[in-house]
């Protein structure tokens, strides 16, 4: 495919997680053969997305407003932060229903093989926030991954020096799995468990 | 995750194929915690493919010219069509550099039971195209897949009734298999014994 523009596109699809040459190729085919709508469609959304989202001034997740609707919700228990790595895990806690508290969202996790140290995750935004006077119970619910637990005992350790309770979900949560893939009774039990 | 524009990116990616509703949130929140420049790009590519790229006047394959570069080298033999079904399968076949003839490209294969019949893939065309005086010989390099085989014995058909001659790539090739996963020497020896 020896077209400019078309192996732009397939060079601009590699770089989405999880898609290599061939997948590239196959939705650049379908994308101008099947559905022109939708690759413009899906132009401006990145457009719109790309200009418009921001990080939440309070809890960190992504949000076109300066504080999030979360956030701003005054029915949710001041007094807990509950702290996860990303908007999907965040999600994941909100099905669940148990969880009537305030979030923080790390955008990531402490991952020294990866140079992903405590500056490129949002921890001096977290410690700012629970250390507010209105927290008072913070509950970690990273994932139950090498990386996620190494977060939790990091900001774990720095939030209990300055006074703070620190819970940690149950272990019912299955070690080594991702909370977006956790069943809801699962992530249910152990907020009920969380020590 | 209550965000519009957010929410927009995720559903928008959806529309590409092979991706569920977790790949596009995972996507979605790599671009805009990780690679905003990359979701830019991606923007700016899907707009220029969509409006730049047409179909070549001749072979019927992805191009930003009338005439694709392909079509217009003097240097491949005009007397021999090899009909595939997509750009990639061309790709395959030119890999193999076991073919100087031109090619059609059909974008698609008859596929009664998805509603495709000869008018939504390039039927007329390519007929006419085959008939232009010049060609001897059509090469059906369909996938040997039921739906390719089926859209092979429509051109040859058709195509034999008007007394040109039609060989199908050889049975070397794996019933089944799709060309663009088939490995060169396969190809190549599939061409070779083309009947
Ligand atoms: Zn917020
Ligand atoms: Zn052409």
């Amino acid at each position: 495919m020896a077209d400019a523009s078309l192996n732009a596109l397939i060079e601009a699809l590699r770089r989405l997680p999880g898609v290599g040459v061939k997948s590239a190729s196959r939705m650049a085919f379908h994308l101008l053969q099947h559905d022109r709508e939708g690759a413009q469609h899906l132009a401006q959304a990145l457009q719109q997305a790309t200009t418009r989202v921001r990080h939440c001034s309070l809890c960190n997740t992504f949000t076109e407003q300066e504080v999030c609707p979360t956030c701003l919700d005054p029915q949710r228990d001041a007094t807990k932060l509950c702290v996860v790595e990303t908007p999907a895990d965040q999600a994941a806690v909100e099905r669940t229903a148990a969880y009537r508290g305030r979030y923080f969202v790390l955008m990531g996790k402490l991952s020294p093989l990866d140079g992903i140290g405590p500056r490129d995750i949002g921890l001096a935004k977290l410690f700012e926030r629970a250390l507010d006077g209105v927290v008072q119970e913070v509950i970690l619910a990273t994932n139950f991954t090498a990386e996620g637990e190494a977060t939790a005992h990091v900001i774990g350790e720095t939030l209990k020096q300055r006074g703070l309770k620190v819970t940690r979900l149950a272990r019912g949560v299955p070690a080594g799995s991702e909370l977006e893939y956790v069943d809801l009774g699962t992530i249910a039990h152990a907020l009920v468990d969380r020590r």
